[in-house]
């Protein structure tokens, strides 16, 4: 149960740092000089690093089901535990997304959700680049198979498991440097999860996408390392 | 006495280089670009990643009351040392705040303090993004919370005594990455003295927020680490 | 074969999320706040750090013909081995280009190559600052230099291996925050390929400025560090 | 001798990419969204890191007669090194300046050195904020100090050997962070002399401030840790 609980607090930590930065700091609150794209990636990237050091002691600090995913697929945790974590962190994606509304809507301007979203992911028509379903698609799968590549060969008796957590949030920046025109970056089902309870809506109607492709991603991921492609050794 | 010094000269250097960032690379000397929030938030970060490897090495560098503070809840310190740390974190706090301040009015265009700040902490109308002082205070103490949960985490018998100063660092760039909209972010109390004794003011009347809250959010992220919720040993 | 494939998908991923951020989050999609220089170089020297922890156990991740050029210089690697690594790298960096190609196409405002590019490196007119062929030339030659310097010297007997993908990928970042106005950064021959393929036309014919003088620069630091200039021991 | 060779290899590095930075990727190439502080700040810290990595080995890559002052001063080398080594950085610099003249003047548009300067350290009217030279003066010497301090501290016997050019490069961007709208930044006699030589008039008049702050910081750090007031042990 300790393990459960350290995800559901790293996932909050994930969520409320990394969307936060995009909702709080960004352009919903009628800032000169809202915090750009390098900025967002960084705090996502940070979070991750954070919590690694810290909670990844206790539970390995996946903070994201298609992590839990890849670790599944590749033999690292038996589908108990995935289910667990899974569940635990989705549950600290939604305080974490709560706790972003109560402080956004407790300002001077209040907080317009219907105009300026809450750091959900989605695509298409007046989100970021306008990029079709199959980009966005197409990106969740490749970017989180890429991300557990990384997670899974850092990690690993060949890896470099002091430095795993520092390039584990790199990766997650640079995924986002990408990623936040296109989808705003999920690769993350319980991040996406959070935000689109507030927003509703098209949100909610595009959410199975960030659920489906990230664990899909996050599969292919496990079963590349697993195959000893990019993998070296457990 | 000789880490009491060391506490002093450190968070001289946070306050120098973290508010000195937002200051004299701000808005206020009239830039054309002036320095943006992913900046000032890596200045701040790194301010502690430098002095926890020069100056950890004698005092263990927190720079900050709220710091010592989750180190005196989580056991690590005792009460004396506590007091010891924070009145010199605090000294050194106001010394980079004259500082800083010496250095802005030496200009051409002199420097407005009433219009421009000292990069003071605050909330309300004409500050950031006008959050309401409950988003300030709350924002605080979670922030702070998960700055210690990460501190006593990766300086933990398990965590990565090499890597800290650089998690730690980072960490508190990304509650910047936040925060800088919200409060300014304090999480640290001496840093809050520092300009608000030159601001005075709305700053001074809204001081005790930033040595509350952040007291608050150390004292929290001890007891998790403690409790052996989100810490594994010490 | 293994360590080729390796090649192959780490090649990818640098040019995926490095000419990715660049077409993806760059001006071509209409974006409001598009991604600016320090977000670009962030992302090519990322995809280094990630790589490098990962799939750098099973091929050592020069990801790039010019690296695997001074490997070959400095004696690391035999002329089976660089001609293997060369055209797998190339290889995936046209998967990776064809990828961004058609994710950039796939969005509601289609994605006009002719007037955006394709992260294509050159010079001359309408291009970056406007250097001259000889400037963009001679900006390769050293700054590929330079780069194998920092890797030969990092990864040899008295380097530091656990920090070296880290110190690696951050100095392709600070080549990247010179060059990209001079000639969008190669120091590698396959990333330019990649985009001038989809490109053509100028890009093309301007290609083999970023094949030839990235080889030359990787054999200069090949050999600095083989004549114990700047190496001091494998 | 090949430890000054070493010296001036890396002072080149440092130079070329840190000045290089602002002069290149700067506003003086007439582009429509040029590189920013943060930019600029992380390219000199980069720069530090990739030659401590790399030449470090061979001379302990201080890049600076500073760094090499304070170093005097700690008794970490002696006065015949001093004077090797502040030689051949300044040859380095000097080298590197003119390598980015010639690059910058080979352009569509030429470069106007008098118009947008070559990266020089000044201050006064017509210079970033507009500071008056005693806070010139007065940043130089702090910064350099506490440049000192982190150098000496984390290298030393107590220290962590192998962060210390991570930390080192990073304390550099920090000071970047905030000195270029004071100073352009120097806290290196030999980075101010290079850009100096092909700027000439004011930049020649205040050169002598970026000789002699510089030094005088770099002793105060050298004197604070031989003194035991920062340092440890060595």
């Amino acid at each position: 149960m300790r393990k459960y609980i350290a995800e559901a607090i790293g996932t909050f930590v994930l969520v409320f740092f990394g969307v936060g930065s995009a909702v709080l700091a960004g352009g919903g609150m009628g800032l000169e000089s809202p915090i750009n794209i390098t900025g967002i990636s960084l705090a996502f990237g940070i979070s991750v690093v954070a919590m690694a050091y810290s909670i990844g002691q206790i539970s390995g600090a996946h903070l994201n089901p298609a992590v839990s995913m890849g670790a599944l697929v590749a033999g690292r945790i038996n589908m108990a535990d995935f289910i667990g974590y899974a569940l635990f962190q989705t549950l600290g994606a939604i305080i974490a997304a709560g706790v972003i509304y109560t402080l956004a809507t407790n300002s001077a301007g209040g907080y317009d959700v219907a105009a300026n979203g809450m750091g959900q992911n989605g695509w298409g028509a007046g989100y970021g680049g306008e990029f079709f379903m199959i980009s966005a698609f197409l990106f969740e799968v490749i970017a989180t198979a890429v991300f557990l590549v990384v997670i899974l060969g850092v990690t690993s008796g060949n890896g470099s498991p002091m430095m795993a957590g520092l390039v584990i949030g790199l990766t997650l920046t640079m995924i986002h440097l990408v990623g936040i025109t296109i989808t705003g970056t999920s690769v993350n089902p319980a991040r996406s999860v959070g935000p689109a309870l507030f927003v509703g809506g098209t949100a909610l109607a595009q959410l199975w996408v960030f659920i489906v492709a990230p664990l899909i991603g996050g599969a292919i991921g496990g079963l590349l390392h697993r195959a000893r492609i990019t993998g070296s050794d457990d």
